[in-house]
């Protein structure tokens, strides 16, 4: 794919400063672009890569044009413009459509216009593959399940029996969506656990991004819901009957308990861990690391709660002393009230 | 799959009160249930949505019989109740036994009357599945593995070689079982790490359920033991040598060193992580994200660890005093000491 | 497998003290070694069960010769030495070389010498397997990947298109090797997040262990290196254009977030987690569940995070206190400016 730098200008909305009918085909870093390269500079931190770069165009914003040898395509946020760039000039390598004849497809499965179902892949009965969807090798879409428009399961992933997947969306490789939700009700003493049937399933809407073996469950009566624009990376957990709000962003490692509700445009960090039925507000940053056990309600808040790393012999020390941290706090009370008493006798002394 | 209300009473042991011919077909929630189904009603919180229910029949706890407007199922325990129920009346979609014509299964592979083989799956040499077991697509049975009657292992899991799974147990998708453990023998300076065999295998219980894309290693040189009714959610990891006692539960992402000796009936919350060769007693409940670096030796006890997530701003200013801790608690010691021998002075002072 | 003690002693460098002409079969711990089997004693722990160990021959350090009543093979190191003998007696099961007839092969890929595939494994376009490389049932070779000489790659684990596996590295079953790393670009408000093209690969050298699940993504521009002889453990995530230095281990449920540099040799705790840019010098060890903010420059340091884990009414005591930390701080500032004054005056007193 190339494009000139015109129609990458048009593409991202840019000005162009410079020679705008160079042809370009790749993007790549300030440091690395040659002539056939598209580059963006994003902040003073890479001025002086900017002054040096060999790339036939870069976008910048306004202030750095002075600073750029190539052609400048000038616009507010040059890093969401070089997305779309590098979009255009590197579009995945969609297959040709049809089924392959390793795959396997039940008869009654609908399969859109442009849709692919590759080696050793499995599309259920009663399943729907939406035009231009796209399944990998190995991937398995389940009894009843929808796999959006242009939407995309990587190679081993899963669908489960039933949810669906809205337009747009992308299962990293070993995403599973759709395992049971972990639901259980306790016997009397010794019993042990009797399974509950999670009769719910997932419904994840357009232009939804799930990480390589990430999970998320169906629900126990109602569904799983991801609303449109949400982005999981690799190893999040959601459990069964959580809500995540549009546009919501949740790092590597992160676990939903379950019936848990995060609101719009949160950003989570990773390894986090939050409550069962905790609910969170719109808007909410979380720290990586952070355990989340009660709900947050004012949106836009930020809150964390992991501790820094030390170097080992101070941690030992310090972290000892978190366990009799009640105790000191009770010390220093009484040692307040020895010198209120004090300051009243020394006040009552002054005051003789 | 349908059902009277005195079927399912039997079927729970509930003594009924009201219409017990009533047939339904499902189970819903209180407040979604209409006249072809049934619902369950656990505690107080429910009796605003038990008053308005439309279900045919609600499973309650004697005291709230008064506030059922349908048939009641009485029962000690409405939702261990409603586990049967719901399992009865949604009983999970079974495939016609058999062999797929595109699974691959050795010719030496045992499969017991009505157990099936899906699409793409593997059964290995040597393996043999039990009656009435479910391979779903993707899904490999290594060589001498042997998934016992009824058990259900789920799309693209693996189950390792020689390794064993006892009966109605469930391998949820993505979940590995028999992985090598992680071991390795460190050489001498700059040799790097050598590999130590992974010669065990891992068995798993009766009624045990595993996660999606959880995982179980093989032992060292003896087995990784997963005891019978034991549920493990996703993302779980079970290193090699552990042994997990009878009907714990352990929530997502929470990750066992190994050698881990966990007890029986232990609750443990997510993203809780236990360091190499540490022992727990039975019925030992740990929060989510505790670490336990140490053996919890007392039968019942709780246990926990996690810091409760708190706004940016003060959580800044609190952790960074975690890490002068020690430098407190002296600097109190010496107060203390001050104030001792103030006392003490002014105790002279009252004495003179 | 069989081999003489003399051939043992010869294979692990060790001196024969006894017979040397004894054939063995198998490794077995020193409990429950037979005649036909070789033990190990590493350290003084093991010497009750070492005086009574019916095994053939032990691999013993010097000093522990008086107390092993077998063929003492005496080595400098005895579970180093240990793992070369239990390779040598348990070699992995290599597949017969050649592509299984349920395999999908692209017609362009090469295979080496030995090479197999097994059944629903797919080999995509492009793609080349080195001599004796082994691909397991359902794994998935991207267009273009090459998984070098003796490389293994478990059941249904992926290597994505492009990436590159050196010789003699294992991929464990269900990792994910090359799925897109968690690039998005923020939009204005209310527009969400548009996909940064992940347009780099994953490059993994000799020797090295990514475990069951685990994920490596691809760099964003860059690749994603995994350097030789790293060891990672299941459920570790590796985020994009991350650098892991040669012969480093990390244990189970780790996420490093992007760009992260990780020296040579380290050794990193599980359920750790590392925070986006930061680099850790060569040698570094951290403890399990700590969480890393910012650099660690210093060559073999090693840090720590977690709280112990405590009983739960203590823990709930001490916790809230942590969350008034810094008030406590301010409070014993306050008492030592009054002992202080309180001092000063009665220096002053003292003086008069």
């Amino acid at each position: 794919m190339s494009a000139t730098l015109r129609e990458l200008a048009d593409l991202a909305g840019a000005r162009v400063v410079g020679e705008a009918d160079r042809c370009v085909a790749r993007v790549a870093p300030l440091e690395e672009a040659t002539a056939d390269a598209v580059a963006f500079c994003a902040d003073e931190r890479h001025l002086p890569a900017l002054r040096r770069t060999r790339a036939a165009g870069v976008l910048v914003r306004d202030e750095h044009i002075g600073a750029c040898p190539a052609t400048a395509l000038v616009v507010d946020d040059p890093y969401y413009a070089y997305a779309a760039v590098a979009q255009h000039l590197h579009p995945p390598q969609r297959p040709a459509g049809g089924v392959h004849p390793a795959a396997t497809v039940a008869g009654d499965a609908e399969l859109g216009a442009g849709a692919s179902v590759a080696a050793h892949a499995v599309v259920a009965a009663g399943a729907a593959l939406g035009e231009g969807a796209v399944v990998e090798p190995g991937a398995y879409i389940g009894p009843g399940a929808r796999l959006g428009a242009d939407s995309w399961i990587g190679a081993n992933a899963v669908l489960g029996a039933a949810c669906v997947v809205g337009e747009r969306a992308i299962l990293q490789p070993g995403a599973v969506v759709g395992a049971d939700g972990f639901g259980y009700a306790p016997g009397p003493a010794g019993a042990g656990w009797r399974k509950v049937p999670q009769l719910g399933a997932v419904r994840i809407g357009d232009d939804v991004e799930i990480g390589a073996n990430a999970t998320v469950d169906r629900g126990a009566q109602a569904d799983t819901v991801i609303e449109v624009g949400v982005k999981l990376d690799s190893h999040v957990h959601i459990a069964h009957n959580c809500r995540v709000g549009a546009r919501t962003v949740i790092a590597g490692g992160t676990v939903l308990g379950g019936s848990v509700r995060l609101g719009a445009g949160c950003m989570i960090g990773g390894q986090t861990a939050i409550t069962d039925h905790v609910e969170i507000a719109d808007g909410v940053t979380l720290m990586g690391m952070t355990g989340v056990t009660s709900s947050i309600c004012e949106p836009g808040a930020a809150y964390g709660s992991p501790l820094p790393a030390q170097p080992v012999r101070q941690w030992r020390r310090n972290t000892v002393r978190v366990t009799q941290l009640d105790g000191l706090f009770r010390r220093v009370r009484r040692l307040e009230a020895t010198a209120e008493q004090a300051g009243g006798e020394e006040g009552g002394e002054a005051g003789a």
